[in-house]
């Protein structure tokens, strides 16, 4: 990737630049992270929620495919590379106060989470007046992988971390 | 609201409880916080991106509003409390390691933005082929706002820090 495409950040000088202006100002966190929603372009399913640092907004941004910094691995992350379902992005988003990232994908294999299924978020949470107190029993609303983690990550650690 | 019907949120003990298991076992970060993802539940926008705290998730449990944790004012947020525009839960769920939610709502008045807009994601980036390198330029996807903040919030502090 020649460097000479690379995007320029603003620098953050007002509210009103910030929320109203045209300028890419994004704010990173301590930790040099701004979070990332990750939903499916055709279905508005939320696939994923990630973490960017600024060469992985670059990256992004160069290429349009979704590149994160993986927290657990410490290292930047090209969604794709290992399981070779890469996402296409469709639109690039960011909010109000440009400290959070909106990203529109076509997912080549139709899944993204590393567990096996299409989306992340597989499991909903029983609420108000379907929720009657005490543990709340979580329902699977994906009943069937779309792919063998095994298969595809073989014996690479596993991101969730406790 | 009555105590009795407090959510009970499990510890997290294993992977494979947290991933693949039917209790609620969320993640707060340091600062005791879980990043919430809130979508249309009609038309899959995503409108905004938020923190609860364990009283912010146990709140939306229990009453089927969303509530969150104001990072700005240090104050648990019951949306649309000021503004009228509450989030009334269609879904609500919890990703595979247990991090992030995504909740899935609607919105009485149409707007979930403090800006005034519909959803807080209301500029694209230009990215890829479309992208020239140097400075992204912005484009405002909505124009028109669906509310007058200064009616709104009068002179409520601005959650927006540089």
């Amino acid at each position: 990737m020649s460097s000479t495409k690379a995007p320029v950040f603003a620098e953050r000088v007002s509210v009103e630049q910030v929320e109203e202006g045209a300028e890419l100002a994004p704010k990173f966190d301590a930790d040099g992270l701004i979070p990332v929603v990750t939903t499916d372009a055709e279905t508005g399913e939320v696939l994923m929620h990630g973490y960017m640092n600024r060469e992985a907004l670059s990256r992004t941004i160069e290429t349009g495919e979704a590149h994160y910094w993986s927290r657990s691995r410490q290292a930047l992350w090209h969604k794709g590379a290992t399981s070779g379902l890469v996402q296409k992005l469709v639109e690039l988003r960011i909010d109000d106060d440009q400290d959070a990232v909106w990203l529109r994908v076509d997912v080549e294999g139709g899944a993204s989470c590393h567990v096996g299924y299409r989306s992340c978020f597989y499991r909903s949470v029983p609420f108000g007046a379907t929720f009657s107190g005490g543990a709340p029993a979580l329902t699977f609303e994906e009943t069937e992988k779309v792919f063998d983690p095994q298969e595809v990550y073989g014996d690479a650690p596993n991101p969730t971390k406790l």
